[in-house]
């Protein structure tokens, strides 16, 4: 190895935007528009939306960020005495500093596979709320939250989703999807869960902007339009309300014109492929297989730390005294020759 | 058996209050005093406390119910960004109907064993925070909370207590200790662990009068005076404030009288364990031995529907299918002819 | 004047309980009860207090002070985005240490006068956000808190209420009564709203306890059943569920057997009537007339520094550099001998 | 007047962003860089930016919006029984939907001149607080809020303003400094408060990017470092944390370059003047003299359902049955060219 190398796979936000979206917002930069959303840019991209999901009769709200998303559809649905169930693992139980629990909300942890929670799982915890006889001095689950693709990557397969549904139907819970990084999920080969399906089998979920091409944004959609009484204002109140919306909707506007979402994550998940491949190749150990972006490896401390110094990887957890699990990310605007000199690399 | 039999030990706050604390109301009742707790009897049940506790120098405010001073004692003392550690088991993450979440804060459930969760588990957990390169977009743990006896009745000893102290110390975490049923812990002969134990090892802790003799309310002491600036308007804000704080005060200071509350629970340990051998006895299943007032028994379902048209217990939980755990809690108001009749009854 | 004697009428909550209460609580003291308020005694006053309502259908929920009440119900019936129309002078607005807006809602204070609000005024506010154009950034007005008598002693009269009712009803905005002295309300003669007015043209309200005759304890009556779902949770989350709650149960059971609540007032009323007119007979300045139990008079400095050697009073306001305006309160327990002694004094 | 004609003057973000930004955030789109506001333009923008306040030693970050670095700002640095004082007309107690008030603190309304409040006025409010016997259950004033200009386009003087920053010393209350259009401010001939008075003066303030030039962002200027512990974790928690913090680095930096910031508002306020003096010897009411980018106009309703098939304004208030006090924003997109036409328009 050397040391003129740096190959940086440690996430999937290091890069600006899709150059479609950089040439859209210069294209339209002085047009002026109304703010808070009510720009035709944000009109426009709702309907394409909207009609990618199969709800023309939905509605959609533009955001900034994951977490602020998370955190403004669960504090807008659940009431007062409700929390919500995810996977030990899920983005609001770990890594979200809290922001659920600081709108007063339980976040109810359950066990999980490779980031994914089962209906039964979720059937299990209802079940045992509305049974106890001290319910009422319990949080009441009201919700259940996944991501799709996993923290993991790992994919919900549309049964599975199904499944969950169907609990939440039974028991009264809204199902929300964080698609944080849903571009790399629709692009996956594995995946057989589709916008329509999203919209089908959720009561509500957000399109991943950021982690997709986006500068920013993320848009929660909303199949039955009106579920969420002055949802304006409620985003107003939790801070999450941009002046210039514009700067959303163009975005997703260029994103869901000839389906570049669809395929913006095309080449993410090809060279996550070939990243793992080479991984497998080189004898190391990889805890499961990935079918999206992100892909997952077990190192010796002492190779992870001769690694390092030419590839940019994140940790993910310490499995025992000696080894690391780490995770590499490509992403929209990963280079193909930074894939090949990883390649060389591993040989 | 027979039909004209209920011996009810469902619970340990079905009666009112200690006969020398109604009579003390009675008393009192039209003498005038100042409101808010600044009443003469809040000042001598906080002397008699504090002095009981080894800190003449500490302070005690009065409050009304054990959700209540663990809701306003941890909202009090931790940051926004901060979370609670404490057992899966513990009143505050089972039990409170989300009021810790409800003020912003993550109740961070750890590994328990009976209710008792080892310095271990709590360092690791601390350290896991601490050495997390994505720490800040993570719930900081600012506080361990444990409960003293348990809710399964268990004690922690001495060592383990200081164990735990030395952990939060080194981590800078508050150390809460909710004693809402302290009385039984003092009166059991298996507890090494003093108020004066409590005061010095522990920043803040309840002693708790509901369960234990009072008609309601729990006595927070804070050894070090002055530790939470402006607690009294922190009570107030969370309507915890009660105008004629004289109830409280009045009935600490009978509690607080002759060593009353040292030996209160004293009679309810010994019927705790006649109860708990009538049921090894008779051949039941008691999961583990409980030093306090509370006992546990697993029954078949159809011996459990038998018994309880005669006896009150309470569901804990259902090991299997076929069998349920059940709680029996005698207190200083069972009568020496109900564990007699009991025990009659077991046989 | 002499030093020997002191007259305190600081506030209406410096004795104990009524001593029917107390007799009641010693009679039932060992008879064992579920907690939480399934007792029978709270199952008995709620039924004594709906007949009086005129609302058998109704239900009670029994609480243990008027700030938690009042912060307790307003968060269970306002959406995230909603805030409560009050006088500038409401108890919520000043007194409470802010515990409204730490449940998240803003307290939209109103001009009044003597403490009462006009429903042109409420009118005013629910006209004014509802045709705004920006109203979506703004907090939405939910409800209408007033307190019955008001912090001035004020009454509304049927009229008065009725108008403010139909404002509420027209503008979707919940009507809340504040009762905490509602039996010097019902006591005094120019009173002409009801009980079952109040069950009738409210949404909810309480009937206060503390103030009124109680060791502690206020009743939240809401004449619609069901009217707010899983309402028991909320208020264990608020930390306000006691565990015996069989202590409020009884209180009210006494309060209302036997129309006590009704008269309980009326002495305190007529004590106050003589305290004012002992005021104007010194030619001491009463800036309005109090038809309850509280009494208002303004006093030079001076003045005021030598009575209250002799009596004891309450700041109220500062008219001027010169001048203290100070209440002066009744209540059930005022004795004769001090309304004498207090006439003698200002003579 | 002519249909042709559409002049839209209803608010100051109606645009994108300086071409600058457009530019640079082209140039370095592809350039790989670390999320969360760790990357080396956001590092690049805070240099510039404390240079330029004079506190090189302090630290910045950036926002997304103004309401929520308000929500954000606020909430990090008062306790739980503190609330912010602030002008009737700031944009906290009316335009952010509660947003201070849902996260626990009550917004205390101050009277103002024109959107701005006195030393005085904040002296007193400070004072009646701390003078108060019962402050303990009232809010604590911790905060005072202003805007420079404010809500009225008006400006506080460094007399002023250095009056407020005392009072707040010796109270011991944070003095915060909103700057959404900080800019306009900085560009106005009037204006005698510098960026290193601001940074002198106050304890915390932002400086607005959305108004000013950028496609969105604030950044919150901390002069004394250190001064909000684990103030990330605070953003993250709030929701108010871009993954791709760089989109505000970018556009810090360029405006943050060759003193755009301080020009960026010239010809804005020219413009403004311009307007104001048309409007004005078009013989219309203009309420107060505006030195910032913002003018108002009083009209007679006809006249101004006349206009505004021609200008955009937005409403403002109806001082009168017949009358509409609207404003007309300019901002550093305004084009001389509707500045003439205008002009034209009014003659």
């Amino acid at each position: 190895m050397t040391k003129d190398i740096y190959l940086d796979f440690s996430c999937d936000y290091m890069e600006g935007a899709h150059p479609l979206i950089l040439e859209k917002l210069a294209e339209t930069n002085l047009v002026q528009q109304t703010g808070y959303g009510y720009d035709s840019y944000c009109k426009s991209a709702e309907e394409k939306i909207l009609k990618a999901c199969g709800v023309p009769e939905g509605e959609v709200f533009f955001l900034t960020g994951g977490t602020q998303a998370n955190a403004v559809v669960i504090d807008a649905l659940l009431a007062s005495y409700q929390g919500v169930l995810c996977a030990e693992s899920g983005h609001i139980s770990v890594h979200e500093a809290g922001a659920i629990e600081s709108n007063g909300h339980k976040v109810m942890a359950l066990p999980h596979k490779n980031g994914k929670i089962s209906a039964a799982t979720v059937e299990e915890a209802a079940a045992s709320y509305h049974e106890d006889g001290n319910r009422d001095h319990m949080v009441m689950p009201g919700m259940v939250y996944i991501s799709q693709p996993t923290e993991y990557g790992t994919l919900y397969s549309l049964n599975e989703l199904s499944a969950i549904s169907q609990v939440c139907r039974k028991y009264g819970m809204y199902l929300y999807v964080d698609g944080a990084r849903l571009a790399y999920a629709l692009a996956s080969p594995e995946n057989d869960v589709t916008l329509k399906d999203l919209a089908r089998l959720c009561d509500i979920f957000y399109i991943g902007g950021t982690k997709c091409g986006a500068l920013l944004g993320e848009a929660v959609v909303i199949p039955k339009k009106g579920m969420i009484p002055h949802f304006f204002s409620i985003i107003k109140q939790h801070g999450a309300l941009l002046a210039k919306g514009r700067l959303l909707g163009i975005q997703f506007d260029v994103l869901y014109a000839d389906d570049l979402y669809l395929h913006i994550g095309e080449d993410a998940i090809s060279y996550a492929r070939r990243i793992q491949d080479a991984l497998i190749n080189a004898g190391l150990s990889v805890p499961f297989n990935s079918p999206t972006n992100q892909v997952f490896v077990t190192l010796e401390d002492s190779l992870k730390e001769k690694l390092e110094k030419n590839i940019g990887f994140s940790f993910w957890e310490k499995p025992d005294e000696n080894h690391t699990t780490v995770r590499l990310a490509t992403s929209w605007a990963t280079r193909e020759e930074a894939v090949e000199e990883f390649e060389r690399l591993l040989k």
